[in-house]
């Protein structure tokens, strides 16, 4: 684990990460180019295949630790009327994971995945950050390092996240990375109406307007405009660069984790699958806005983790057919 | 199986579509209406297990006898230069499918189907269609008959395909089933250069010159244009809907056997899933000439069934979420 024992370390890390194995990368290449088939014609398949084995640096990686962790939180701003849900909805969830109703229970076991829950401090909502910062500094380090301890010692993470009304804090920090206004990465969420968008939109607002000034290194964007379970994941996505762990992105909210990290290094997303582009307007947008193609559009809207548990299902599929197949010598097929 | 004793019974079992159950798939309908999320947000996943709930006639359908069935077949068209591969890697990776080192082996594995490869009078290819009907109403015959015995007892089908040369019959199919030009629906296949297209524009337009008075039923489409592992994909496509068996269809060749099918009567696409969009240009547009919508875009264009076995792993994910989650009162959880 790389903890994050202070600000400084935290920012620090961000320009100081580690890069694939090239050597390895370059032997899954050329192990594709001598498989059964056409060149190039299992297309993303074969990118992923030598993604990983970069990442794993070994020519034919495997998922034998793969790991899902949902991180849980609660959020001030719900009290401006921003979630189709009541912020009690948060624990019952967590409570729904631990029992193994969820669809991320359903979805991380069809895809051979282990799941841990993390709630984070759910009876302390952040603070309403139109109002003042989300989470003072300690807090948010505590959540930073709760994301990279949750690591543990995975061969593939998906991270997922729990938190009624934390598609606001998503958008805000969507808009203080990357700019734009607040209708550009507001949107439905679980479900609220125009009027709910409104109210979305007006809390956004607000909020980069309070803290205009301050939005200068990823730790504040964080810290001001994020939430519990979103600093977690920002804590894991670079834990896990540190130990060159590959992570599934999950949809807006998991997304907008890293878009703060960005801000200081672009090739924060380097070690990052985007498992799927959901529903949610603003995250094609912030796809697009970090460079990444995403392995799925099933116009899932979940969070949890979901999307990306089903992109594993993909990932199992491209290492099986980078492993399994055969080359054309030893298959004694023409034209390889 | 439902096997066509003649040319005049598969024309008229064409105009005779069993619908899927009305009655499971609204029972499936109101339980994902009531399972631990907000209402719609698993997107397509939703979509497939509602589906399969309806041909399968249960409310939580189950993939037990997954089935991936290859059929492979060989063109006289090849002699044209249609293609980037000898006509003997038809033969080749027949060999390489039963030996289990093709991408199929590896992909139908992970997806848990069970595979059969159908190899159909290799050593006898089908007519040049530019000079005669690609077969006679009996090999035809045959061909069809082929398809619908290899469905046997699956309780969802891939249906694959390995022919060198078979894109060519593919895009004559697709001209003679929806119109256009020849270029809409020719492409590189497993890798031409411009003249290799320019070569297969040719023979297509040259195709359709020759046949274009005769292509008025599916049959007769199917026999001038096509190919035998085609005729068989159409069969067993045919075949699945009588038995109500779900079938999830794979790139642009696969789609191209329902093609003339749909001539006679749209609504054989009801128990389809179009697997994946492929690479191969013409495979967009054949599915939006469906009304299909594709689970994957993942730039694969190898063929095989890959593309839809790889699209079972999206499936199996969506029963894992139907079957398995907590309803709203299951759970405890407010706001179902």
């Amino acid at each position: 684990m790389n903890r994050c024992p202070s600000v400084e370390a935290f920012n620090a890390s961000l320009t100081a990460l580690p890069e694939a194995d090239r050597e390895a990368r370059d032997a899954a290449a050329a192990r594709q180019g001598q498989l059964t088939k056409p060149p190039g014609s299992l297309g993303r398949l074969e990118e992923i295949a030598i993604f990983l084995a970069g990442w794993q640096g070994c020519e034919k990686p495997a998922i034998e630790r793969g790991r899902a962790v949902v991180f849980a939180g609660n959020h001030g701003v719900v009290a401006r009327g921003v979630s189709a849900f009541p912020a009690e909805v948060t624990a019952q969830m967590v409570a729904n994971f631990r029992n193994g109703g969820a669809a991320i229970n359903a979805l991380a076991g069809a895809a051979g995945l282990t799941l841990d829950v993390v709630p984070l401090s759910l009876d302390r909502p952040t603070a309403d950050f139109t109002q003042a910062p989300a989470m003072e500094a300690q807090e948010c380090l505590a959540a930073l390092n709760a994301g990279a301890a949750a690591i543990a010692d995975a061969d593939l993470l998906v991270l997922g996240e729990m938190g009624i009304g934390n598609t606001t804090s998503a958008a805000a920090l969507a808009l203080a990375s990357y700019g734009g206004t607040a209708a550009d990465w507001v949107g439905p969420g679980t479900g609220v109406d125009a009027e709910g968008i409104r109210r979305k939109i007006d809390t956004v607002e607000a909020g980069l307007a309070l803290h205009r000034d301050s939005l200068t290194t990823p730790f504040e964007i964080l810290r001001r405009l994020g939430g519990r379970e979103i600093a977690a994941i920002s804590g894991a996505v670079l834990a896990a660069r540190m130990a060159r762990v590959p992570v599934v992105l999950d949809g807006f909210i998991a997304t907008s984790a890293i878009a703060p990290l960005t801000v200081r290094n672009p090739a924060i997303t380097a070690h990052c699958i985007a498992g799927h582009c959901s529903a949610e307007p603003g995250h094609r947008r912030l796809l697009s806005a970090l460079g990444l193609t995403p392995l799925l559009s099933l116009d899932m809207r979940l969070g949890e983790g979901s999307g990306a548990a089903v992109a594993v299902q993909i990932i199992r599929a491209a290492l099986a057919a980078h492993g399994g197949m055969a080359t054309f010598a030893e298959a004694g097929v023409s034209g390889g």
